[in-house]
């Protein structure tokens, strides 16, 4: 399968002039064949023009037409074969039984956003009809949808070059809403983004929708991020990514004539709470589950557990032991790119030069800086070095975590409050252990959007009643999620019709309530036709 | 009824320090008194120390106990009798009928959130349940509902002293979801404020909740209202007034460590546009629609028609004609406050001195500058001026309108396509105009939170399919809406409940279903228990 090494505007590759870059093979240490052209102004220009005319009949797509379209997508990805996961395991170092789970994530969460669509109801319709009799004033006759918000730039993240990139969760969301959709692709994976990119534009003219309906840039250079969020065409930002990427497209977002909306997910910790009738039942239980957490994906994953909390004492010091063991025995993994193992190695260094952080164990086969690998390292602390230092809750992108001893519950309970926003939060608790966990989980929710127990973080489920977004600076807009159908909810608006015509309404608000939705109407809840 | 002219911080009236303003009465030209103490950063610290206090308890409150909070707020408002409808009046110039019925809307209000609490099915509860069995990876039990997002501050409007104020819809949906809420005052009706956060501070009381739930803050500086917003105990704010005003709270709320959302309805020309059929057969009843709806409240409604397109020709000459008849019989009104008079006359002057502009009609009575009156005034237009004087799109805050002649339709069209956001946008058609109305209506539901058919867009209902919020500078979002039920979903954030034993789930998401909620389960919508 060739890569061209060029941008996709509206359906056909684009040339961009003279800059270039290339992917890296961490696995090998080695760049990679193409280059890929750096997209500039003139390309996002063309992109959101060919947005803005898609817009028009794209909004107005039936709701089965996108399903289908969705569908078609996932069926185009799956057609690409074994080449896609071949490419991604080069640009990525991803071992292709993860790549091939991480495609089925892909297209199962399309076909998820496919079947949403066919029931409807998510639309939220509302009706509420004409009292032309009430007194002192008649009611007229009014009818909520929600409606696309515009073209939705997306920024593919690194860590899941699938799933979280040129058809993942922000793209399959906003094309499920209505809403045409420019990718600019993470740097890191420019071949996989260009195949993908490939199968999403195949599927826009299989589909017979208009071509402007999905573009797609190649870019290594902040500018062109800027350029995108800046572009008045834009009406909506769905990024995933560094805490000062994240930051940076919200302030551009924030600073345009016409602020627009940024659906950033940028950083968490995902503290783990381990209290003491959990920690003297399940010791070594707890170890095994935590080490798997932390190493999965080689620390890559947003919500990696990379702070524990534990009371001081003999169940601490067993699991300490056993953390230990099982750190040692861990083997190094190879990180997705050479600056992300350099970042990983400088983040570990900083929290040990703090007094009063130790190492507490690491894996003990050396990493090979050839095959840009990291060691698993788990570091510890107490609470009065984690209180005065902030700098400890700085993200340690990659298999590192820190365990946090206090001294008691109140010291614990101290410390949970003064963290800032989480994707998770998680809690170990036995039976003994239900009242102080009651109080944790009352300070824990007003940190995460997603509360476990006796769980851990990673996995995140594809689902109606998953939230994966918490207070800032987890993500941006803690009212929203990136993962699960609700995602939808980013990217629409709602639009009140008053006196229009059943034959001018849009279907999901007509009177005989053709897609037989769940609407709201005069304030109860029915699919019953009017 | 006295008036003390403090703060109330927490149900308990607080002095402020040395300096103070007072209120004016419109009618008179003439200061009101008593005076009001200036709240300055030492209020803002202890009303949001009360509200993180209150927040504990009042955000796992009962739905019930919420219904009845709201429900006594309407009481202790009617209780408040004559004397505050009579100091409304002197400090608003607004008649007293107006205010009785404005009164009526807001009591109204709070009792439709209360019913909606009672109903419940707005928390959005959503169940996944375990899969354990499921390969590869077996499925947790996921849960997920809107919890509230924090102490809300709200900015009172001045054009509604009590829909839109104290008790108004951003206090009743805030605290309706569960959040403490702090009201900034508008300084322009600090008696009237007064009196109604004291029936909120009794409600509060005789419900039992914790008296940090409300505080009211009594203020004329801008100081103040940064204040509020930076204080990093608030996590959402509601704010109805300027488009300067509102931008630069978003610009405070965005700046802080943790940027916060901001609600902001802000300005809105509501433009309507007459399609030459319905103008042809309805000119004399569309002239005495525009003439009410432009003047209703003196024009001092977010959604005042500024802003009438028109295709030139007899039809349009005739519509001139009878628009000029009906303002020069029309009256000159007292508008809330010198301030806002000067304001107005200013921005009539800057508009009739755009080469282009003219004088359509204006009241042939003269205004009375002690009586703070502004005329009823209609300027008209050629679109060519229109299209190149980017100054003749800013609000006009009062009983002003400018009508804009086009060429043809395209033209018309292309006027529409130039808009910025709008709150609502209007179209007159007979039966004749259906095919352009469609192609109309198609540009406008991209500009309008509201799209009005033959009507006029003054009297915004409150229910369930309301939407009030337009794409920016309408309003700083328009996924929200300030007005109808929905305005509750600016104030909560969801939270996924992973693994969680029943007996720790919030009533919402228990088994047994004890509120009765339409839920999603497994993704379909049931009242079911589980």
């Amino acid at each position: 399968m060739s890569i061209h090494g060029k941008s996709l505007i509206a359906g056909a590759p684009r040339s961009a002039g003279p800059n270039s870059f290339r992917a890296f093979n961490p696995l090998l240490g080695l760049p990679l064949e193409p280059s890929f052209e750096e997209a500039g102004e003139q390309l996002v220009g063309e992109a959101l023009e060919a947005a803005q005319l898609a817009l028009a009949a794209f909004r107005r797509s039936a709701p089965e037409l996108r399903a289908v379209f969705l569908e078609t997508i996932a069926t185009e990805i799956i057609g690409l074969g074994d080449a896609l996961l071949e490419r991604a395991h080069q640009e990525t170092g991803l071992p292709l039984e993860r790549l091939s789970g991480e495609r089925g994530r892909t297209v199962g969460q399309l076909r998820l956003f496919a079947d949403l669509l066919r029931e409807g109801s998510w639309c939220d319709a509302r009706i509420d009809t004409a009292l032309p009799e009430r007194s002192p004033l008649p009611r007229p006759d009014l009818r909520r949808v929600l409606v696309p918000i515009g073209p939705v730039v997306v920024f593919g993240a690194s860590n899941f070059p699938l799933a979280f990139s040129v058809a993942g969760g922000d793209t399959a969301s906003a094309l499920a809403a209505g809403c045409p959709v420019v990718v600019k692709g993470h740097p890191a994976h420019p071949g996989t983004g260009e195949l993908v990119a490939g199968a999403v534009a195949s599927a826009v003219r299989l589909c017979g929708l208009p071509a402007g309906v999905f573009s797609f840039l190649q870019g290594s250079a902040h500018a062109l991020g800027t350029a995108l969020v800046r572009h008045p065409g834009v009406k909506a930002v769905g990024f995933t990514g560094s805490h000062r990427g994240g930051r940076a497209l919200m302030d551009a977002a924030h600073s345009r004539p016409e602020p627009v909306p940024v659906f950033a997910e940028m950083s968490s910790l995902n503290p783990v709470f381990l209290l003491p009738g959990a920690l003297g039942e399940r010791t070594h239980q707890i170890a095994e589950g935590l080490k798997n957490s932390l190493t999965m994906g080689v620390g890559q994953f947003c919500t990696k557990p990379g702070l524990i909390f534990a009371l001081s004492g003999s169940a601490t010091d067993s699991l300490k032991e056993a953390l230990a063991v099982a750190l040692r025995a861990s083997a190094p993994g190879t990180l997705l790119h050479p600056g992300i193992r350099d970042a990983y190695a400088a983040s570990i260094d900083a929290a040990l030069k703090v007094a009063g952080v130790s190492l507490l164990a690491q894996s003990e086969k050396e990493e090979d800086p050839a095959r840009t690998q990291a060691r698993p390292v788990m570091l510890v602390t107490n609470a009065e070095t984690f209180r005065t230092n902030p700098s400890l809750r700085a993200e340690m992108f990659g298999p590192a975590g820190l365990l946090v001893e206090t001294a008691d519950l109140a010291e614990l309970l101290e410390l949970a409050s003064g963290l800032e926003g989480q994707l998770t939060a998680t809690i170990h608790a036995a039976e003994s252990d239900l009242p102080q966990m009651r109080e944790l989980a009352g300070v824990l929710e007003r940190k995460a959007g997603r509360l476990l127990l006796n769980g851990f973080p990673t996995g995140v489920e594809v689902s109606p009643a998953m939230q994966h977004g918490g207070p800032y600076p987890a993500t941006s807009d803690s009212r929203f999620t990136s993962v699960g159908t609700a995602a939808i909810l980013r990217w629409v608006r709602p639009v009140c019709y008053q006196n229009l015509p059943d034959a001018a309404l849009p279907p999901e608000l007509k009177n005989n309530n053709p897609l037989n939705l769940m609407r709201l109407v005069n304030g109860s809840l029915s699919r019953a036709p009017l």
